[in-house]
């Protein structure tokens, strides 16, 4: 047996899902219901803890899927197969042979602050149509929101630091290692050490030495010189694998030009301190010195507040694991049916799970050069009249048509660092104990209660 | 612009790594020592809080990796054209372009209960090859053994009941959600609600509704006579999307068959019993409890030491992003550099990261039905002579060509539970004090002695 990548593919695109998301669209097309309209909107209930605002992300490769997703014969063959659908309908695997997404498509451009309750993203559509997607869609904003959230309160406690990705070993699959580079960098890392990330994005990509390249050779000078001469103007040393100081020092006396010392072990309080002395002292005032080594926000803020004389930050696992919140917890519920062309009102009343009925439209406030409060209304109610408002949902999908143009991500890396300049700085504290205002219009707090009252 | 899926490819295998795998690469060939064989080990140094044990899962997909990692040519023109590589001699990007893992591969075999220290994989071959694969070796090994340590505890936690995984949504990436369902399954997971995962592996697969399908229908009834008549023999109905009881008597009157009842929110200890009630009620003895809900494995193990009357847990965020501990933090080390045929030690001596050099063989003790203790040995020692030792790690990779041929995900969850079933109780318990007797022998404490006094 030969060994299976599981790469996602373009062939399997259609069961690279739930299995409840098809027998729930197979119950919908036996109960002849499948092409009655329906909204759905994907967002987070809550905050994860320390989150003050998110960054949202993740869209591309979400308008992808919507855009290729089929059903291959070989995957319907599979399905056909499972015990649970033995007694469905044969015409029903023809529909998901010629299936195509027809519908509309409306979320936050990417880069976007956004907040609990807000929709990231919108699809409307034929509810057989609109429902396969969910777990999808789920999966590719959750992660990459969750990572890009992450990032920009890295560099938030960085200050005017540079920050890396270098989490690619750690990230949950190769294909994460990928996306968590694109979101790390929207959210404001400088690079990424994932060279596909480079290939296929235009990221910065950034990296020095392993322990391992200095271990083999017999000396750490000799390692120091080996990877100098190959690299004479992008060199920069791994100094810590086995005496961090004596490491500076051997790299200081090399010679030749160097970009940078890296520390990746032991006090880097200390350790940067007394490697600043040395390069000094042997003029090497223009050379860099880079940390990592499990680095987390709080340890980068400690560093940075203690205005240690350290240049960047290289952080992996707590970066693309998102360590303390590895996800946000995004749902994507029903919100609404059309019933004769007219929206029906839909929502969830369980415990805690309250949902609020209708597509809706995210209107910003903006007062005094930032951010000053969010208003959810409904799609089609008129903004606020009071103040400057902005509407956030934008149209991306019409008709199953891609109707906007996607920017690039170093666009939306500047965008990002747009929105977060206009967050009010009580939000982008690490432990901040201040909620970003958000509100529902009254017409929805009232479509809500009036829709309670009935079920 | 056309949205970037970012699917991992074979075509892009070279270039899905950290850039500074490449630089080393380069550096050890203009130095005119990338042919020298040296061989590096794959191990966690210390488990995560909460962990006694880890299952030993992704060695598949690592394999998939080593025997088809190549560099296409326009992945090399990319490589080219990085301002980092403009002083590299072409003749490097021309072994790129030939590049073909020629080395040999050990590894526990998957499913294998395995502890801090303990080597999951060693690579030996010419250090620049050896050294190319270890950012997505990591990756793939610790990615997949989180998830099947995380799964194995959510499983110890539900005793005689079910677990399955519901967590695709929130995995990182759509790979990561496939890894995580094969992942879960070795872990001791009975099935998943990924479909792809079915479609691949045969891992079965298991699904309901969303509340979004209740919600549709004008009434909560109608949805549930509407899935059942899809479904007729596999009917499992979600009861908590209004009021979870009322939902419960909705469907034990509903007549005809149904596997199952599923609460998703709520008190599920109470829920549970008081649905059970009303099951019985209606004499749907038969019919199963199913509960889901932000569950962890203290949760459930709570639900299954009150014996509440819930036949199967699902679980989902918690399980495929590891939430307590969402990295094993392996590393990837050089061990051993071999010179005129005779391997070298090499170690790294920094505070805290310390290792033990040379290639090595793990030998478990078994002793009255468990195990009892494990002895890290080097390679070619002869096994300690009391008692009756196993060793561990397979030669899977032998010159670049498979040599062992890879059990299906069935037999490793077999293996896994075998191998679970040997390991004395104390290590099992959610919150283990006990330590699992992991040894180096004499002389391997006598080689990282020696030289440490040389470094």
């Amino acid at each position: 047996m030969n060994p299976n990548p599981l790469f996602p593919t373009k062939d399997t695109l259609g069961i690279n899902t739930d299995l409840y998301e098809l027998t729930m669209a197979a119950a919908y097309f036996q109960a002849g219901c499948a092409e009655r309209r329906a909204t759905f909107e994907l967002f987070t209930r809550k905050l994860p803890a320390q989150r003050s605002f998110l960054v949202a992300a993740g869209l591309e490769q979400a308008l992808h899927y919507i855009l290729n997703v089929t059903f291959s014969d070989r995957t319907l063959d599979f399905l056909q197969s499972l015990p649970n659908f033995e007694r469905v309908d044969p015409k029903f695997f023809d529909y998901l042979r010629k299936f195509r997404f027809s519908g509309d498509v409306f979320a936050l451009p990417e880069g976007t602050v956004c907040f609990g309750q807000e929709p990231l993203l919108q699809v409307s559509g034929p509810v057989i149509e609109s429902q396969i997607l969910e777990t999808f869609l789920i999966n590719t904003l959750n992660f990459q929101t969750t990572v890009a959230s992450k990032a920009s309160r890295l560099c938030l406690a960085a200050g005017n630091r540079g920050v890396m990705d270098f989490g690619t070993r750690r990230a949950h699959s190769p294909q994460a290692g990928v996306e968590a580079a694109r979101a790390a960098f929207i959210g404001g890392c400088q690079g990424t050490s994932n060279v596909l990330a480079g290939f296929e994005m235009g990221i910065p990509v950034v990296g020095t030495m392993a322990h391992s390249f200095v271990q083999f050779f017999e000396d750490e000078a000799e390692a120091f010189a080996r990877y100098q001469a190959a690299f004479p103007e992008h060199t920069t040393f791994l100094v810590d694998t086995y005496d961090t100081l004596k490491g500076v020092e051997k790299a200081a006396k090399l010679g030749g030009k160097m970009v940078g010392v890296r520390l990746d072990s032991g006090n880097l309080h200390e350790l940067a301190v007394k490697a600043r002395e040395i390069l000094d002292r042997h003029d090497r005032t223009d050379v860099h010195i880079f940390a990592s080594g499990n680095l987390d926000e709080g340890k980068i803020q400690g560093l940075t507040l203690a205005d240690v004389p350290i240049n960047a930050f290289g952080a992996g696992t707590d970066l693309v694991v998102s360590s303390d919140a590895p996800s946000c917890d995004m749902v994507y519920k029903l919100v609404e049916v059309f019933e004769t062309g007219v929206p029906e009102p839909r929502m969830k009343t369980s415990q805690a799970k309250v949902t609020t009925p209708f597509r809706k439209q995210v209107f910003r406030r903006l007062a005094a050069g930032g951010f000053d409060g969010d208003l959810i209304c409904r799609c089609d109610e008129e903004p606020p009249a009071a103040g400057e408002y902005q509407p956030l949902l934008k149209q991306y999908l019409r008709a199953g048509e891609l109707c906007e143009i996607l920017p690039d991500v170093e666009s939306i890396r500047t965008y990002a660092q747009e929105q977060l300049a206009l967050l009010p700085s009580a939000y982008k504290l690490l432990h901040s104990s201040e909620e970003y205002p958000v509100e529902f219009s009254r017409e929805l707090i009232q479509a809500r209660e009036s829709l309670q009252r009935k079920l």
